[in-house]
């Protein structure tokens, strides 16, 4: 059952001892609408809690980890926030599979697996809906619950650089800064602070780009030993394909990463006048008109002359 | 005089033929308001332009050449936008010197050199001032005027990421999207573009950059010869400074910079922890608590020694 922000806010005014899930691989968006869900309905006089998320990461820890679930708690209502599907649960969130009474979410691609549902894929950040439902319930907006709506709107929209961003996200963002928390100082620690890893990756992108067609293609080979010497996680690697087209003149950004089997996989990145899916899919690949990605089995060197042919075509053809 | 939101729009609605000034090496918020008001004003049905900036750049000509003043235009009401003092005129302004009709700022240096003076250091971006006026005015908030506006605020305040952007930041934020303009694509050129010159910086500032006192101090070296070869200007150079600190457990970033002269300058960058004032008057120069410079002549090498052991001895005493 589809509900509007008016039917959540209901049904969870209804509710007692409730409990809140997130998603596996937690960033700031899924933290901060439990967190402040969480925080919002406790000051409702509700008992709320989240449950544990088993990948917690340092940075987002302080959001959720106070509102961890004690081990008797027995829940009487499950809330998903920014949750697209049930195989996203966490492994210990497994018992709430198909028990969920209401999921607030904004991916477009949910289909609705709880028993009431409010999605708005309008909503840059999920934590938008969450403030949306917070005002409904009449919870005061005090800087706790602002800093985590502010933490998972911030995130989800690049600190509102991305085309998600909307008039919305703007007024939510308004509210939270109004309710008195540092702007500032949170987004030097979310968007200015590199990790030693990602900073050695990306030392690595800029010490192998190499630059054809006068500037107008890019390509950095990331080796396997490079990488290892990195300690780069998944987190560290995330978006390093595009680093390569945020350079001026640049229209088809190349990455090749060597997989610790030895194959390689390539990224395409391209602007508007040229498209990522026809270089990859002349390789094997494919994807997106301006993200798109193909595999290879035949070393490093060898999958850098394959797309790079493919690259140049289609450069060529798109002129 | 000090005037308000109200009595700067009293004062425009009662002029006409009206010349708008902006200052030298202009940046996104001085052409965005510039280009702002001037639309405004003509869409009440005055005579406004704005005088020719000849250091321009390509970024931000297409906000302000449209409206540039033809040579036989008779200004009866100058008006300056974003301009902290007469001295950051642009050349071919000399003659409006004592002579600006009305102020509109938000420089809290800004010690009012107009007859009227509209001067908001609150605002994030003057444009966020301008907004203000044009909706004083009873101006429609057309997407020429809103890109205007956008590019204003979100050039100042980076993208909404700084301490200065407010609650008041975020709702002209949103009134300019309301406006129908695409902040993704503005933001994609604005924030997610880099020069050749600017990217063969980073690159020398990631190689030559090295670690002490476990990561707590990061020191990058920009030789001459390096800096020449990459053609880089004064606008890539600006805030090169600041990549050493955004490296996770860097709390003192140091960089040295050779000058054409063979002096050589540094720039100290640090976290809360560590006064960088502290480290610079050590070796005879000065600054802010978390950013502070000092020269040399002693050549690089020996600059090198010299900061490095004024970082460390602080950075232990900060301890």
């Amino acid at each position: 059952m589809t509900v509007d922000v008016a039917g959540a806010a209901a049904a969870l005014q209804a509710a007692d001892d409730i409990l809140i899930l997130t998603h596996r691989r937690p960033d700031g968006d899924t933290t901060g609408c439990a967190g402040a869900l969480c925080r919002g309905l406790r000051q409702l006089g509700k008992r709320a809690f989240i449950l544990e998320n088993p990948e917690i990461t340092a940075r987002y820890a302080p959001l959720i980890a106070p509102c961890y679930s004690p081990d008797d708690f027995s829940p009487q209502y499950i809330v998903s926030t920014d949750i697209a599907e049930e195989k996203l649960f966490s492994d210990n969130a497994e018992p709430y599979k198909g028990k969920v009474d209401l999921v607030i979410d904004h991916h477009r691609s949910n289909c609705g697996f709880g028993r009431k549902n409010l999605i708005r894929p309008d909503a840059g950040g999920c934590a938008e809906v969450i403030y949306d439902v917070l005002m409904a319930l009449g919870v005061r907006f005090m800087p706790d619950i602002a800093e985590c709506v502010y933490v998972g709107v911030s995130t989800d929209t690049g600190c509102f650089k991305f085309s998600n961003t909307t008039a919305h996200t703007h007024a939510v963002a308004a509210a939270c800064l109004s309710a008195g928390i540092d702007g500032g100082e949170i987004n030097r620690v979310l968007f200015e602070t590199k990790s030693r890893p990602r900073f050695e990756m990306e030392r690595i992108v800029f010490d192998t780009m190499e630059f054809y067609e006068d500037g107008a293609i890019a390509l950095a080979m990331l080796w396997r030993a490079d990488i290892d010497k990195t300690g780069a996680d998944l987190d560290d690697l995330d978006s390093i394909a595009s680093l390569t087209r945020q350079i001026e003149g640049v229209q088809v950004g190349l990455t090749l990463t060597e997989n610790a089997d030895g194959t390689v996989k390539a990224s395409a990145r391209t602007t508007k006048e040229v498209d990522a899916s026809v270089i990859c899919k002349k390789v094997g690949g494919g994807g997106h008109l301006r993200a798109a990605g193909a595999s290879f089995d035949c070393g490093m060197e060898e999958a850098k002359k394959l797309i790079l042919q493919a690259a140049r075509e289609q450069y060529h053809a798109a002129r």
